[in-house]
């Protein structure tokens, strides 16, 4: 179990050094990532590189026994790069530039930025490939988290190589995007510009095409990296910092390429239920990489500067919050920072060594965490199998469900499937977050909110789950487009409408539930009926519950209704359909149900399912995840509750039956196997 | 009576086409607009014309008896035009490009622009300028509808010429802006600059100008083609589609350009009250050319896709806003578009062949619409005297009055002057909309709103207007400045306040009713009081209405006064005046009254000047509209209404003694002559 | 006491002139503001000038017995400066150009404006400098009013020079901004950009830099112009616009290159609490030079132009404002402008001589003010000793908290100083606003609310203060920050924790009270309990009052607690503490109380620092401001009120023995010798 953090040990003159290796052996720290932005250091100016202070820097460490994460420190170029070369700078889609005086200012697809780069990569590589504190390579930092998308020139030069290497030739792509649509076929691929300022919509397949180069000219930019580590003759793992449902990168196709999946991950103190939203990125970067640990490497021992209102966090709430990334996977807690900077716009926020001092809480949360962290056994990895339901998380549906001219303009999906998540979370049934290709046997029960763009290889098993026995719900707004955002031939549902027994003739859009209080139209259609288990017979009644944002117009081809409007436009039409397949089934929800309708239905598709929690008959705001044979308990509420897990408490060692939290304490617990 | 919709078969395989002929003859197609966005594909490059295929669709259409409403195509240039003359592209007022990708990404301004465009329209009117099928010519499409302006270079040399040739000398341009005012005198007109981005607020009297040039701009465009087309020989109508009260392009000025007005429009069908802006388009369009019948080129069979949430329309509802447009003048009923596009920005925008399917409610209204228009007999043109009451509707004083700096900023001119004539489309009262200088005896009743902009001509016509025995309400904020946005010597108003009889001290601003909660002062100003009916001398009491966004300190000179402000800073002061001519009689009211207030004023009017409905008793969600002796009657309630209409059901040919008209229902009926 | 206006006789025909002046002398006008901008019609084109007019208009004032304030028209340059020279324009942060059709689109570091705009200052100056009529010398207008930082290349370059100039080599640069952070290291100066648009947050003290340098640069055309017009043999008092609490510019340095101080104030007719903050304006303004009286250089007749709702302003409440200037410092009152423009941006701003003629309130009452004013003896200059009481009020800090990444972000630091401001007018005691450095005996108590950034001579002058027996109240979020925004060593409070014997361990931020109710999170820290009187050791009670923004978590090291949080999650911890120092004592407050607990506070320390009223048991609504031993007492309430105030009424003459106020009336009365 790794603890550390940050560590810019160039912020501070040599004589602190000493003390910070001090410090962090008291606060119990093995690990620190090294040098995220040194780059102005390193290579002061073009050609010329400054090792001999990070020689000490390291040789302290290791003397101190500290490992280190090396950065490849490429995350912020030197003022100096852009003076020489500002054809580096990236641009929004305006045409403005993105100058110098913050951080992350440059093209990811720029070939001078990739060559300047490259040779400080390598540079730090062969330096630190064999030096005994570095244990793992970490590459530039949180890529693109501020500048999501690159216009400028070198994009579009970028952007036409991507297009040609994707289509072959121009007619490809012209097919793709539907380029006879307003006059837009392409001559050439010359003729292809990102999607900057336009006159109104843009082509949605330019779009979706855009969002996949722009998230792969940063995974060019980490690949080339990787390859450089590995060129200079370093064998340790490498990562680099994600930052949980970002929007930008698509994860699930950078996963691969990562040695081990770390994450940055930042609740708002002033969420009561923030620990939710944390626990869904806890268990998307968990699915990542099936049965394999991951690092928390960035999170804020207390308050944060970059919010509207920094609240500090809860007392324990760090080490609750820490708790919750061990229990769902990973090997490692680090924070955003050692020390406290003393300029700079991040100086109030929060670090392992408070500006303050360390007669604070903060210090003392984190020793006591240090210490804690220390005790524990090694955990085993995830196991297959601690997750039975998954639900559906697709980068490219994110993307093209939230593009413009939708039926239902300004959907959020994270906020569609969040809610699914929570429902499933307050009953204490741990999630795997995958694409739809990754389902298979491994999960009972699989939910597919907003599934728009379906391939065929979604399709297929999706199919392939249901008719092995799963348990699917889908809906609204799933099987509308093919991977260039078109519709396919022969309506909507073409590839999913015989497995659901449905065919759709409308989509139905509301009013936004939160839309001004003048605007006119239905905003909620409610739905109810009694819905009867799969295969039991049994009807398992559900009140009346709320749908919003769509509500589809469907027809029954081949299934039977569960649940139907019961106001609005569609009063009476299915709102909720089932089609058996052997012991599986499939489900379609022609609306998205507010909160308490996703309980409901998630309630019912439980004990369809017959998945049960992790830990039963627990409050809400107690949190429970498995990890293969270990159980993390934690209490998030007010008041102090029992847990009634049995086995060895692996902080104490000491055999439990039963534990007691009070509020943010926690229990990691190696069950005692059933007798 | 045409019907149809726009015709993209580019987007389509050609083997596609022949089913779309079929499928138009099953819907009652009459008419299809062919090739607006199919530049890209007449001409692949430039110096190449591709016509084969238009050639083999036309004659497809042809031969299925479908006529053509032929496109110049010039709407969207294809990426190689901006690829090779990058100058022809846009600009906002920052200087932002607006880049191809979407559509419309030209410059109106541009002489490459209007090169290419013009090689395209003789090349494309040369060819089919004898085609049978061709019967009318669709010139662009919606100008201006995304660029509402362009502030490029283009523009700058362009808006340079364009003052030359208003002003003569530029002496005359700095007495008409009056550049005096913060050093803004010029020495030349190559100092002029379109008015991009600025410090602060830039001359009222350089904005209005900025206006009329950009109309002026779009206008060019078209008379340039239609120019072309006549010299290829072509003797068809032609037309190009407005977009009713749009506020960028001076239709009124632009409507003796064409040989048909053409119009689209777009309800939301989430708005219950969204029929009567609607009517109020119709109505709009219909005033452009008095007596005579216009088109309704674009409407959506159901959803759209730009909206925020993009309802269906109700069952019936697209043939009961069909009909809205035949009874308010429309001799066609077209649609965007005829088969639903697989991909690009409007994809979801629904069409007269869904991508669902034939076995959609869409189709099969679209169908049955298409029978009931087929069955029609030719209709009466609008007569004179359809309407007897006018509202004062004119571009350059909406321009005007929403400029910065005013008493009262952010009033919106549409809103005002809507909110007078759903007062009118409550009690049935058919309108015009015409500018001041158009007002004549043809009307009993004039309504002038917001006419803060009076030329010599308008309150000549006013004047003569009431001489000559009608009746005249005007105001608040009436004949303030003149045709450059100036003050005349000698206070307000200089031109009418001799026949209101009444001067303006102090327009007296009040707070929005919508500002945020927390602004403090003054919103409504209630006024109220025994009103006299004109000549009567009875008093027709009206109960206390609220005044908005102005009160104004009014002296009566010369009048009586029919209401007070009633509460507030002006407590006891004349809200609302009468002066007697003959006859005729001259009201000033010093406040826009909210929703009620508008109403109670308008019932008060219509009292005095002896305004008849066009038919009396209905509910205010039964719509009837006047078209010579033809009357429509449409229901936009829930339940079921009867309507006293005697005359020929114009559809079934039933000689019918009142109608009854379910919801979204309508009647067609020539009306028995009174005996 | 000057009376008077802006006059910009250009806008007007030369027959209207001596209608003009003999207006002037009716209206009682004393000296007009001339050729602010007159530029384009001074010099019509480069080497140019036209100075017959300006001539004819001087001698005819002159003539008139109308004095003259002469401008250097230097405000706004004409259209051929920027035709030639493109590159004196502005430019914002996203590098969009300022274009001209408005005024100020000047970079005010650029070499070419400050060379056109010196050649025309020496012009005018060496011009007029004897002229008789000329009594003052208007450098500009408001700098900086509409472009409040410029990003253009120009400023890039200063930038570049200012910053040489400041820290001598790029190390202390690089120190001073802390660029070690996020790889920021510079290696020389030209490698500096402005903190144009960023990816992310800039760095803080480049920010503050920029700040400076932005005000600097403003400051370095006033003292160009300043030095040409002395140059040119000018011997009269020179004077800019301020514009009160102007963020861009720090009048607190610039206020010693004034000959006399000189504001322009437009208060709100809408908001019934507008004369509070104006008159912190004029206490702020007549802080800048102690003792010295000031002119209110421009203000409103009636309705302005540019707010969203411009409403006249009550009858009777121009007078009002005008006596709140006199009664808080002011010598002259003259308004924006004399004659209401035909044309231009500002035709609705109300004047001297309105549009609407002489028959209308605004000009009775600009003439009975006039007369009023003539009737008015010398006053006596403001007095050491008028106010014991001061607010510490400073550009660097307003500059420091507001920029981005601070634990509460969003903080307006005016609404905090104008809400101890409002506490203390509300009991009629009179204010000082000052920086820090200048505290010192002539005050019983100083308040300094979010006084972050603590220099050494600031922490100096307010421990000196203490320590001399004056009652000091601070905090939340003081001595945070050293002059370039970074962390001092040792954590938080090093300089003045000692004087307040507290230590800061953190800031507490709250949610916003105004943020969205959805918006989860603390927003309100109740405090309350009994408030121990200094020294008295009387507790005189204070109910429960709300924090808010901030509530930190402090310790008390040697302090007592005279309040505590009564709710949230700092329950029991302190929230208002007290050190005793001698007669002295040092108050630091946890954080920021709403309106009713800011006068709880205040009259707590009213009591103990023994500060009496102006005048005791007045209505809050009626306002007193003392100037030496005048008084001058103002009704800003709706009924009439009498103020016990004994002595010669300085504008009727007569002894009066308390006076009766109507509505907006007011009284200026130089006291009796208390006997």
């Amino acid at each position: 179990m790794h603890y550390g953090a940050d560590y810019n040990p160039e912020q501070w003159p040599e004589e602190v050094w000493p003390d910070d290796v001090a410090r962090m052996r008291e606060a119990g720290v093995t690990m620190v990532s090294l040098g995220i932005f040194s780059w102005a250091r390193i290579q002061p100016r073009e050609g010329e590189f400054d090792f001999a202070w990070l020689d000490r820097v390291l040789d302290l460490l290791h003397e101190g026994g500290i490992a280190v994460d090396l950065a490849t420190a490429t995350a912020s170029p030197p003022p100096w790069a852009s003076a020489a070369y500002p054809e580096l700078l990236p641009r929004d889609e305006n045409g403005a530039v993105y100058w110098p005086g913050s951080r992350q200012q440059f093209a990811p697809s720029s070939p001078v930025y990739r060559r300047l780069a490259g040779e400080l990569v390598s540079a730090v590589a062969e330096r630190y490939a064999q030096h005994p504190a570095v244990v793992m390579w970490h590459v530039n930092n949180e890529y693109g988290c501020h500048v999501h998308a690159d216009y400028s020139d070198a994009a579009r030069d970028a952007f036409r190589r991507w297009l040609a290497d994707r289509y072959g030739d121009v007619d490809a792509l012209n097919r793709a995007w539907g380029t006879d649509f307003w006059s837009q076929r392409y001559g050439s691929f010359d003729e292809v510009f990102p999607p900057r300022k336009a006159p109104y919509s843009r082509n949605p397949g330019q779009m979706l095409d855009f969002r996949r180069f722009t998230s792969d000219m940063l995974l060019e930019c980490y690949l080339m990296e990787r390859d450089l580590i590995r060129a200079a003759g370093a064998a340790q793992p490498i990562t680099t910092n994600f930052m949980g449902a970002f929007k930008p990168a698509d994860y699930e196709r950078w996963a691969p390429h990562l040695d081990v999946i770390s994450d940055d991950c930042y609740p708002d103190p002033n969420d009561p239920e923030a620990f939710r939203a944390a626990a869904f990125q806890r268990d998307l970067v968990r699915s990542f990489k099936p049965e394999t640990p991951w690092l928390l490497m960035e999170q804020a021992t207390n308050a944060l500067n970059w919010r509207a209102s920094n609240a500090p966090k809860a007392p324990g709430q760090m080490a609750a919050l820490s708790a919750q990334a061990i229990g769902r996977g990973a090997d490692g807690i680090l924070f955003f920072q050692w020390r406290q900077s003393r300029a700079g716009a991040e100086k109030f926020h929060s670090a392992m060594l408070p500006h303050a001092g360390t007669d604070t809480r903060t210090w003392r949360e984190v020793t006591a965490l240090g210490a804690s962290l220390a005790a524990l056994p090694e955990l085993p990895a995830p196991a297959r199998g601690d997750a039975r339901v998954a639900i559906v998380f697709d980068w490219e549906n994110w993307w093209a469900v939230e593009a413009s001219d939708h039926p239902m303009n300004g959907i959020d999906y994270v906020a569609v499937v969040q809610r699914w998540y929570r429902a499933l979370h307050r009953r204490h049934v741990q999630v795997d977050l995958v694409p739809a290709a990754r389902v298979d046997d491994r999960y009972d029960l699989v939910l597919a909110p907003l599934l728009g763009l379906v391939r065929e290889a979604d399709a297929a098993a999706l199919t392939a789950f249901v008719e092995g026995g799963g348990h699917l719900l889908a809906g609204p707004y799933v099987d509308v487009v093919d991977e260039h955002d078109r519709f396919r031939d022969g309506g909507f549902l073409t590839q999913l409408g015989g497995v659901f027994g449905v065919r759709l003739e409308d989509f139905g859009a509301l009013v936004a539930p939160d839309a001004p209080d003048h605007a006119p139209g239905e905003r909620f259609a409610p739905f109810g009926g009694p819905l009867g288990g799969a295969g039991s017979g049994e009807p398992s009644s559900v009140a009346e519950s709320t749908g919003t944002l769509l509500a589809e117009e469907i027809h029954v081809t081949d299934a039977a209704v569960e649940a139907s409007f019961v106001g609005g436009r569609l009063t009476g039409r299915p709102a909720l359909t089932r089609r058996a397949h052997g012991d599986g089934s499939a489900r379609y929800l022609a609306t998205v149900p507010d909160e308490r309708g996703a309980q409901a239905v998630v309630d019912h598709l439980l004990s369809i399912a017959g998945v049960a929690p992790v830990v039963a008959d627990l409050p809400e705001h107690v949190e429970v995840a498995r990890r293969g044979e270990v159980v993390t308990a934690i209490n998030h509420g007010d008041v102090a509750e029992r847990v009634p897990l049995a086995g060895v408490d692996l902080v104490s060692g000491a055999t439990v039956d039963g534990v007691e939290l009070a509020p943010q304490e926690r229990a990691i617990v190696r069950e005692r196997a059933a007798s």
